[in-house]
């Protein structure tokens, strides 16, 4: 520490300011402040904290900040699913802080999941100083680019010095990286030093200028365009994948495909089907990609549909021209089928680009198509022998206006897919599809609702138990969960492990646990619901408090056998 | 696939064999299947996988192999962490099979633990292959070099191809490279191609050849043990830390501590506090450490003493020899008072380095001390309101000889560190102390109790609820849990945090949650337990049949008193 007091005292000597001598843990906590504020006035408004010791500069200097909300969550990778909830309900960075060691590697799952996903996060990672690190001091690793390529930009901070006018800056540059050019996580370690609990309540600090960042949008090069909007002639057709689009893009969306008679084919994640109703977008685009309709080109937006239909469709047409629009560098085309890679933002590409409207013939034979799916569904949903494709279609049309509603992978989200169709007002629909894993589910879901009040969190079995540390946040949120409880890992029975005599063991992985008994533990309701709309009914009463279960048996074998039946029936329509 | 079979073509042209055509998985699961046969006569024999798609070719040829054991673990994370338990108990490596994406970065908070603690694991990640990456398929992210520098080699295997001669002569090196020379994670990430699962039972693989792989012990220089022998004279001490030395190394040390009259300060996961009683070690070397008796000469094996009064007492003789010897480049000085590094084997090196007996009154002072800390800890101990402290210490003496304890992070194990002294007979102590998270701790518990039968794992409450998930797997196994529920982080009251007007909320972080209800809804028996007596006998009642809990309050101000108390008696009786 002596060689750092006389660095900082150079720098006193310079800017004629005197370090506070009284309380050596000041200068910890005065660093800790500057950034936390500087995070602050580039926009932070959420923290997500785990206890530590030697985190205390950030933790308090979070607690004390008045502008900043801090949650306090004991399990680290709960804390960062749940701040992943946040950051995509509220659409800005919410920091995470927590201890040095393996504390932090607890985060690696939200962080990889924010990365592929594209969500903003700081990961403040406390850790001890230089001179404590390789010599076998306790809970110390080297926690330098711990995420790898997992994160937009890794910062190793010097240990506090008492020179801290940089860091509001450097706080805004670092928010203004975990935004653009693509949104992410930003890992800033902070090296603290003991004594690491300031005496007292330190006075206002001084506040430093910082930059505002202000970030533009990519504009489609005009060229490109021109040539784009010469292929889009004869029948065409709109897929948005598993991103939510925002309401601009939406709308631009929406306008585009009315101009082109293109029927959309729109994720349960995209925004578009649980809005504001529009003919162009199909209720049931799985169904509908089931039946190949031949297109002449396909504009594709966001991610890789949820379900293997709509990407086996643009597989079957390779060679016909399909554009890819994303405003960043990935592009969802796992199957190489696109012509085209656009990189601008979507709603400013619908609202430039041009085309041929399709014959009206084209759109009216996929949505006769669309139509009979939605009667084979509400068929398969209709008797009150409970199954995910039922309980989801008959919750999502009965949820009030603008609830928000998690859906967990991996069987859970598929359901939606297949059998929701499109509610009849708009939902906010937040599901976990950048690596699509059955971690952090409830703890995002968690954070949504702590984000956007009273919501919905439906979940499978195994979900919920690999998530079971966020029942210790439940109470706290105004979160109802539906557990469709199909005893293990019911996407299996869809995939070819199931004729494996080792399928039960290691694919379902069936879990003997009771959770009304969880519930209890955690002094949650619990609700058994033994019909369809008993479950869809206890979610709606129990929607305004939050912190209850409605738990659903689901036999595996009707449902396989109701999904079997559905698409069978769905492939009877034409389409043309 | 085109060019990859290509390639297979080839390779068959030269070997003569012909790929089985009739089933195209086939060539997927004679690659995982090899792989897993070299690992298994590299020594491998168990294997802890979690449930998957991709990752289906290597769990099924663990599954059918005849020497591996696999359990399946729903969460990564927990099956990381038990995996490490077994490793720990058994000394050899343990494999993790786990599907593509975020699933494995759940098993990044116990490899930087196995990391940090040198425990060998193979980490086996499935992959999507080349042609599934950066084009926004599903559950695809870069795996590569994912936990950076926390693991020993980090190996991308290519997709499968029909040349497999070569895997078992891999997995020996891998094996090797996990063991020498300093144990620790290697993660082989290995692509897959669908079709994922084979078509009935393939026919027993060809076996190809391995190199055995032996490793020798590294002996000390002559030279260094000559000077180093030149320097034992005098008031010496030895002190180990928490590393748990093995048979010949303790018989080692305790022979060395008898020729030169050198008490031993050996922490609780030494592996010497808990073997045969020998006078020459201290039962609370924490207590006389304290006291700071001027040693003339320290001798150091292990990692950082669990509790900073052994550090505080080495580091107040600054400038006295102090040799540090481990067998491998981590040595741990965080206080740099280390006069000397020495690489060598710890047996060997007690074995052939001498020096000068020190005069009998120097251990004789030292002795005196502890046997006052030891009187004084029984007092403290003596009443049945339960607190840490009392709990361990006679838990620990009255468990039956050779049962294997796993002690929590982060104030359990420093209570048993101040109070357990030494058992009246063997046991296996197991901690978490390379990194002293309070993550995966009954996870880790649960691979010692698989590996080793009826084990007891003492935890505090945060500890305990950290790794909530571990619950689901302790039906199947023989562990009984003392749940010591503090209401929090017990350890923030020995610390400068418990000042804080914050402390309660951000620090102490109490959990509002039912050990009972828990219980019921895994099918777990539980006892609550009002007295100190009453936890540690029905500790021993449920011993045999494990899948227990045995829950006792404590009021932390009465914890905090107690210890304080006992530090003060301590300081009364002079070392000299």
């Amino acid at each position: 520490m002596g060689r750092n007091r006389t660095e900082a005292d150079d720098v006193f000597r310079h800017s004629g300011r005197r370090p506070d001598v009284s309380d050596p843990a000041r200068l910890g906590y005065d660093w800790a402040r500057a950034l936390l504020d500087g995070f602050a006035r580039a926009g932070l408004r959420r923290v997500v904290a785990s206890p530590g010791s030697r985190s205390t500069p950030l933790t308090l200097a979070a607690l004390r900040h008045p502008d900043l909300d801090v949650q306090m969550i004991v399990d680290e990778r709960s804390a960062a699913f749940f701040a992943l909830g946040l950051a995509k309900a509220e659409n800005r960075p919410v920091a995470l802080i927590a201890t040095s060691g393996s504390a932090i590697a607890n985060w690696a799952p939200a962080v990889v999941e924010a990365d592929s996903a594209r969500v903003p996060l700081l990961l403040l990672s406390a850790d001890r100083p230089p001179e404590l690190h390789d010599c076998g001091a306790n809970q110390t690793m080297d926690q330098s680019a711990l995420f790898g390529v997992h994160v937009r930009a890794f910062h190793a901070l010097p240990p506090p010095e008492a020179r801290i006018d940089w860091l509001a800056a450097f706080a805004a540059r670092v928010v203004a990286a975990s935004r653009f050019p693509m949104p992410g996580p930003v890992h800033v370690n902070v090296p603290l030093r003991e004594p690491l609990t300031p005496a007292g309540a330190p006075p206002a600090p001084e506040v430093f200028a910082a930059p505002l960042v202000a970030t533009g949008r990519l504009a489609p090069d005009p060229v490109v365009v021109e040539q784009v909007s010469d292929l889009l002639v004869g029948d065409g057709v709109i897929v948005c994948g598993p991103e939510n689009l925002g309401g601009e893009a939406r709308a631009a969306v929406i306008g585009l495909a009315r101009r082109l008679g293109a029927p959309v084919f729109a994720d349960v994640l995209s925004g578009l089907r649980f809005c504001a109703s529009d003919a162009a977008i199909l209720a049931h685009p799985d169904a509908v990609a089931r039946k190949n309709p031949p297109f002449d080109w396909a504009l594709r937006f966001g991610g890789t549909p949820v379900c293997r239909a709509t990407s086996d469709f643009l597989r079957g047409r390779r060679g016909a021209t399909q554009i890819v629009v994303s405003d960043c560098a990935r592009f969802a085309d796992p199957d190489r089928t696109a012509t085209h890679l656009i990189q601008a933002d979507p709603a400013l590409f619908c609202a430039h680009v041009r085309g041929r409207p399709a014959p009206p013939a084209w759109a009216q034979g996929l949505l006769k198509c669309d139509k009979a799916a939605a009667g084979a569904a509400e068929a398969a949903c209709a008797d009150e022998t409970p199954f995910e494709g039922a309980l989801l279609r008959r919750l999502l049309s009965a949820l009030p206006e603008q609830t928000p509603v998690f859906l967990a992978n991996s069987l859970t989200i598929r359901s939606a897919e297949w059998f929701s169709g499109r509610a009849s007002c708009a939902l906010k629909i937040f599901g976990n599809r950048g690596l699509s894993g059955i971690d952090g589910n409830l703890s995002t879901a968690l954070g949504v609702a702590r984000a956007l009040g009273p919501a919905v969190a439906v979940l499978g079995d195994l979900a919920f138990l690999h998530d079971l540390n966020a029942l210790a946040l439940m109470r706290a949120q105004e979160l109802t969960v539906l557990l469709l409880d199909n005893r293990g890992g019911g996407i299996f029975d869809h995939l070819a492990q199931a004729a494996l005599p080792e399928f039960e063991r290691a694919w379902i992985t069936p879990q003997a646990y009771d959770p009304a008994a969880l519930a209890k533990a955690f002094g949650l309701r619990y609700i058994a619901a033994e019909t369809t709309s008993a479950a869809v009914a206890a979610v709606l009463a129990n929607l305004a408090g939050g912190g209850a279960i409605v738990h659903v048996a689901i036999d595996r074998a009707f449902s396989l056998s109701r999904c079997k039946d559905f698409f069978a029936s769905c492939q009877k329509e034409s389409c043309s």
